[in-house]
């Protein structure tokens, strides 16, 4: 074991467990309390795995897992940026550049290099894994806040179409999950939890 | 899609939401609230991506970290057992049991096989993957209590022996992992964080 290597390592490891305490609008099944980013990694990752036979395209799993774990380690310096929130979307990419140079330069230089391209290739949104742990991303808090009765939608009042804008890219993943995604969406609609467009033709 | 088989799997995606709310003894870096299971098995997952060079032998990557990522799924109905709780260890195998019946019986067939069989090769402790996965099983929590001065030692009064014998096969997924925990140990014995034994000849 090359110690320095090991410290690097090491030190990496304690840094995210920050994660931990990074809340996300979503709240659990259940009505319960808010979750967490690392909270979501997990369930994401679990999800990939369960779901992976739906990619539109072969997979490599175990990068996909781990670009799935990874993805929001940024956020410990970038904070969580709310997916209705176009303000702070606007500085999002610049905030989590930095943070990444930051934490993942924490590592040891080749895997420094591994898991920065793994969060690059997410983001760049091209490869089939990173099209696949998008939708997982997408999807996970859809069904949680679906199972809560769209309490996090309402509470956000959020339109269909913002929704819609959000996941215009989810199919690409899986066209199945997106398909059944929309069967969500328009019931949510259909129960005034999303808010229908342009005002006045909203669902009643 | 089968309708069916995505409802299967939907309904253990949300089931397994519950694993979120179930706490361990082990508290936060920096001192924090208490650890929940999907937090402790999405930075082990992360762990054994990065340490994985440490095993040895080598490792199905995958299989490894889906492992870790379902190992704790009973706890939703089994509970955590603490790993000094000798009478909750008495039963534990039983309550687990019990639980994996119920948990994973709500996936369709062939997933359900699957995860019970990476759940049962963890707990037989006897394959690489599953050897490795305990070694950051048990080095995960250690990790976290160093840094915050041992402070779930003290506060179980924790016994150097205890910790050496829940420790007994970690050096079989990975004796460079072991080696350094071995040294951990030893300065928390020194610190007084872990009890030496037998009592009087505890170090100063």
């Amino acid at each position: 074991m090359d110690a320095e290597r090991f410290e690097r390592q090491k030190n990496f490891i304690l840094e995210i467990d920050k994660e931990k305490n990074i809340l996300r609008q979503t709240h659990l099944s259940g009505g319960g309390r808010r979750e967490n980013d690392a909270e979501h990694a997990w369930h994401m990752a679990v999800m990939a795995y369960l779901l992976r036979e739906y990619a539109n395209e072969p997979l490599d799993l175990s990068r996909t897992m781990m670009m799935i774990l990874i993805h929001d380690v940024v956020e410990i310096d970038a904070g969580d940026t709310y997916a209705y929130d176009e303000a702070g979307k606007a500085t999002q990419r610049e905030r989590e550049e930095a943070a990444a140079d930051r934490i993942f330069g924490l590592l040891p230089e080749d895997q420094q290099k591994e898991l920065r391209e793994l969060f690059e290739e997410f983001e760049a949104y091209e490869t089939p894994e990173a099209r696949f742990a998008h939708t997982m991303d997408n999807f996970q808090p859809v069904l949680l806040n679906d199972s809560n009765g769209g309490g996090d939608w309402r509470e956000h009042g959020v339109y269909r179409s913002q929704i819609e804008k959000r996941n215009e890219k989810t199919g690409t993943g899986s066209r199945e999950i997106w398909e059944y995604m929309q069967k969500i969406i328009a019931r949510n609609v259909q129960l005034g939890n999303l808010k229908g467009e342009p005002a006045g033709e909203e669902s009643d």
